[in-house]
């Protein structure tokens, strides 16, 4: 567990000056005591200042993602919650869900029976049990990439799609591509559909056909591309736009195997930005998802529906980062 | 201007809890000071200790919107947003647009020589001047009913439109109608372009056919009804669902004119649900848009933006209020 002195390295300031601001010293700046609340909570820090006196207590549920390691897509959405719950006093536990447990436990019970205000649930998938229930639950839920519509207690915090998409599909033009395929994750996602719907409204803004065989689903975790790779590039795809970058990720590693280098023979664009996308060979130019700001806008909303101000989407921006992975169309 | 006395019998507390609160003394607890707090500023009052200490700045820009009066679409907007942004220390400016001045003072000028570090726009059109100005500009924006694409400065605000035609049309088709019209607001609005789309999808989800004639635009504050009517009801309409409150009303006066009874004849919904749809001989089933928690997230988001979060859109729930205009079909 980290130390005050590990939290005045990491942020090259004095052990004086981080106890002060843990402390609410009226002599650190409002600015420096959030980021110092913040650098504690991101290290493991914490005191019993930092305990939350009253027994305030929030969930995050999560499904179907990593999160432990700072390299997965969970990591940073569970600290940004974290870190914007604590300023408010809150106490908040990390519940990995499955299929079992979801079977076993019903959702209303679990929350009631552990004191829970409200939950910020990662990435469960319309299949799963605790879906059905959050559905006509009056508990306050917010959710990562899931939308339910008519139940005011539930609100729905993502990445733009349509607005990240469009601008991976602009980026593609720009440099000459106009079969431009789409290998996408699962179908029982509601991501996966408005990725989907995003990427036939992009070609038909920048006024490229539609050409059904050039789409097609497989899955976010653990995709099979080898099983889709030659049908795209049969129908003359000279860019592959992926649903996510783990999907990118195995596309360029199937390209390679079948002689293809990327970006000069096939672009590739991934989804996220995931930390590893600037590394490897090949570095990916993927849209961006910032996971800091996702989890706090979790946190953001959840606040909101606590307080009965009903919040039914909040979307943040996306932004396209431009690396290696694509370049000017060539004729194969 | 209001008291605290004014204060206490408004509550039904006493004077002294009533200045605790304003004080913050420690008995009084954070959900009583936070209603004493919204209170008085929706009262009026002020003291040297509601003063905010330092000389931190947000303006309301408000265009094409009657504001002033506890009828007017703006009035609780404003008021939900000085609320919120009292309670993190911020002093509200408001500033009604016109075209001259948009004409003759640049926006970010305007901002920066005002010392204002975020604004909430109300219902600028897509061809105020200022409109063009804020979509590359860097100063944070939060846009009530606008959504400008790549300017992660900005940010949409509103209430959830799909959501709110689609309760609409989903409650004139549980009374039998299949003929529903629909007379829309200004053209030159993202607003009338995102009903008009939820129109058109919410009669493929209750398989009813789209019929172009049904349809038509006019203006949110100065329609012109019995120019549409004549041919709406010649196309067979047996419910008008209208762009807001304020066409609806004229839509029962000219239905009314015609002969034609309300609900008996004809069903009629609007959408804002102002404070007097609730009066008068027709009481009007309307889409509801809670405008104090519209106020308040236009703050929670232009508080995101100048914190560097940038979040795109914040949709509210809307929430269909059924009174006495419409009624089940009948064949005239």
């Amino acid at each position: 567990m980290a130390t005050i002195k590990d939290i005045a390295e990491k942020l090259g300031i004095s052990i004086s000056t981080v106890s002060k601001g843990l402390n609410g010293a009226s002599d650190v700046s409002h600015e420096l005591r959030e980021t110092i609340i913040d650098t504690a909570v991101a290290m493991g820090y914490s005191t019993k200042r930092m305990k939350r006196e009253d027994n305030k207590k929030l969930a995050i549920l999560i499904a179907h993602i990593d999160y432990e390691s700072n390299n997965n897509f969970g990591y940073d959405i569970v600290l940004g919650f974290k870190q914007a719950a604590f300023h408010d006093n809150w106490n908040v536990d990390i519940h990995p869900l499955d299929i079992n447990f979801e079977t076993r436990e019903k959702f209303e019970n679990f929350m009631l029976k552990n004191g829970y205000s409200g939950a910020f649930a990662l990435c469960l998938s319309l299949n799963d049990p605790w879906m059905e229930q959050i559905k006509t639950s009056s508990i306050p839920v917010t959710l990562l990439d899931n939308h339910i519509p008519q139940n005011p207690n539930t609100c729905y915090v993502g990445t733009d799609n349509y607005e990240g998409i469009e601008a991976a599909i602009r980026h593609l033009v720009g440099l000459g591509h106009t079969k431009i395929a789409f290998l996408n994750g699962d179908k029982d996602s509601m991501i996966s559909e408005l990725r989907e719907q995003a990427y036939w409204d992009g070609l038909r803004a920048n006024n490229l056909p539609a050409d059904r065989m050039l789409v097609t689903n497989d899955s976010f975790t653990n995709v099979d591309t080898k099983k889709h790779l030659p049908a795209l590039l049969e129908n003359g795809a000279t860019a592959i736009l992926c649903g996510n970058d783990l999907i990118a990720y195995d596309v360029i590693r199937e390209c390679n195997k079948l002689g293809l280098k990327v970006p000069e023979d096939i672009s590739v664009i991934g989804f996220d930005d995931l930390p590893t996308s600037s590394e490897g060979d090949t570095s990916l130019t993927s849209v961006r998802q910032d996971r800091i700001d996702l989890g706090k806008c979790g946190y953001l909303a959840l606040h909101g529906l606590i307080n009965r101000v009903p919040i039914g989407r909040l979307l943040l921006r996306p932004e396209l980062i431009v690396r290696n992975s694509t370049a000017k169309v060539v004729d194969r």
